[in-house]
């Protein structure tokens, strides 16, 4: 069981942060660098100290890993990982896709997740073994088994190796149809039944830390490409479905290459 | 000039047919085909037809060339051109990045689009020659003329075709970076100044009557891969740019290949 103070701590994180970050949204779009007073970097950066400043007014004794400022007491017991704005790119382009991604560690295994979208107001919490919610209601991955039915994704093909992505590819090929684009959001929409497998290479522990107890407390299954479960040595190939079908189907193709 | 009762009619359709699919939006998450019953089907059919209606009570001297219900009195010298679900696969999967797409044509020619999306309520409206708004502010492209600082956009790989694919691959690699997924929502991201370059590759007129004014109207550029101005008659390979020396640039690389 995951005290209830940490589960309200990690709403309050997202609220907080949202509202630093929508003070950025589409501002100087056409600003077009990621300099220091891009809003985007603003946006991380404001974001994460705001966080910062919560958890350790709150829980002094927690650790804290982030995409802007590193690491802070990582040996704890409870460790939040933080990643203000994954999706950059979708951030920088003014799409309502980019998400604030809230992870905390137990003895270094994720155990909850949030994935709050600062515009839109979708916010997923995901809790392993309790269950996962989008904005207070509970959500369920599909029942999807077979891959011919399965709606992919994944954010873009330049982020896989050339083996990877040929790999990818013919997983894809063999699915309903693939959707791009989306980073952290499309595992959300996987939690909530409307993907059913997503895949991504060479994303990092702030990203998945928060996306796998989102995904696992919905019903669905999320590991690396071997099928292991993540914890905070993962590298970050990472794959998730919405059934135990799925996942045996997606880890076998990502292997063949 | 376009007669101001047009403008408003396009207005009123955006309006009309958002609040139809709105009630569709994430229904059924985990319906997985596109049959006669599915949210995306009756979305983008009882929107069609919740804005033929309009056009023939307030304009019934017009045509109407829809994606769902096919063609009426197409000769006529304003034709409206309805897609009430660009982003089929964005629809069914929750992501709030699909759109309305509303063109109207003078004697053939794309003269006036709404881009409107129902979730978020962005909603473009662009007229050739005399601008282009976000809800009701004005829109203007990136004055970025150089391609190694251009945001570059396309839906996904697998709507190319391979020689096409290549080209756009060895154009974004000169780019400042690649977003995929978008549809219809990635120009008007563009008439804002949010993107730089947007490649699409077999989309339909119901596509592309309604972008190229919002990209026109905002300062922006829209044409054919041959840089041919965009017509009833055109084929589905367009291109859009800020600037001029973006468009040129663009077209050298789509066609070396």
């Amino acid at each position: 069981m995951i005290p209830a103070e940490l589960k309200q701590l990690a709403q309050e994180l997202a609220a907080a942060s949202a509202e630093v970050i929508r003070g950025y949204y589409r501002s100087g779009l056409a600003i077009d660098d990621k300099s220091d007073a891009s809003p985007v970097t603003q946006a991380d950066r404001e974001a994460e100290i705001v966080m910062r400043k919560l958890i350790n007014e709150r829980r002094p004794q927690d650790g804290i890993i982030g995409e802007e400022f590193g690491r802070e007491n990582a040996e704890a017991e409870w460790v939040w990982v933080l990643d203000p704005v994954d999706g950059t790119k979708a951030f920088i382009t003014g799409r309502p896709l980019f998400v604030t991604l809230i992870g905390l560690l137990h003895h270094g295994v994720p155990v909850l997740g949030v994935i709050n979208q600062p515009v839109t107001g979708d916010c997923w919490l995901g809790v392993v073994g309790e269950g996962t919610t989008l904005n207070g209601k509970p959500a369920q991955v599909s029942q999807i088994a077979d891959l011919a039915r399965a709606r992919i994704g994944s954010t873009g093909p330049q982020y896989f190796q050339p083996q990877g992505l040929a790999a990818f590819n013919e997983l894809a090929a063999q699915c309903r149809f693939a959707v791009w684009g989306g980073d952290g959001y499309q595992f959300g929409l996987l939690a909530s039944g409307g993907m059913d497998i997503a895949v991504e290479s060479g994303i990092k522990l702030h990203d998945f830390a928060a996306l796998a107890p989102v995904v696992i407390g919905a019903g669905g299954l999320m590991t690396d490409w071997q099928g292991k479960a993540l914890d905070i040595n993962s590298g970050g190939d990472v794959v998730a479905a919405a059934t135990p079908a799925l996942h045996t189907a997606a880890l076998d193709c990502l292997n063949r290459g």
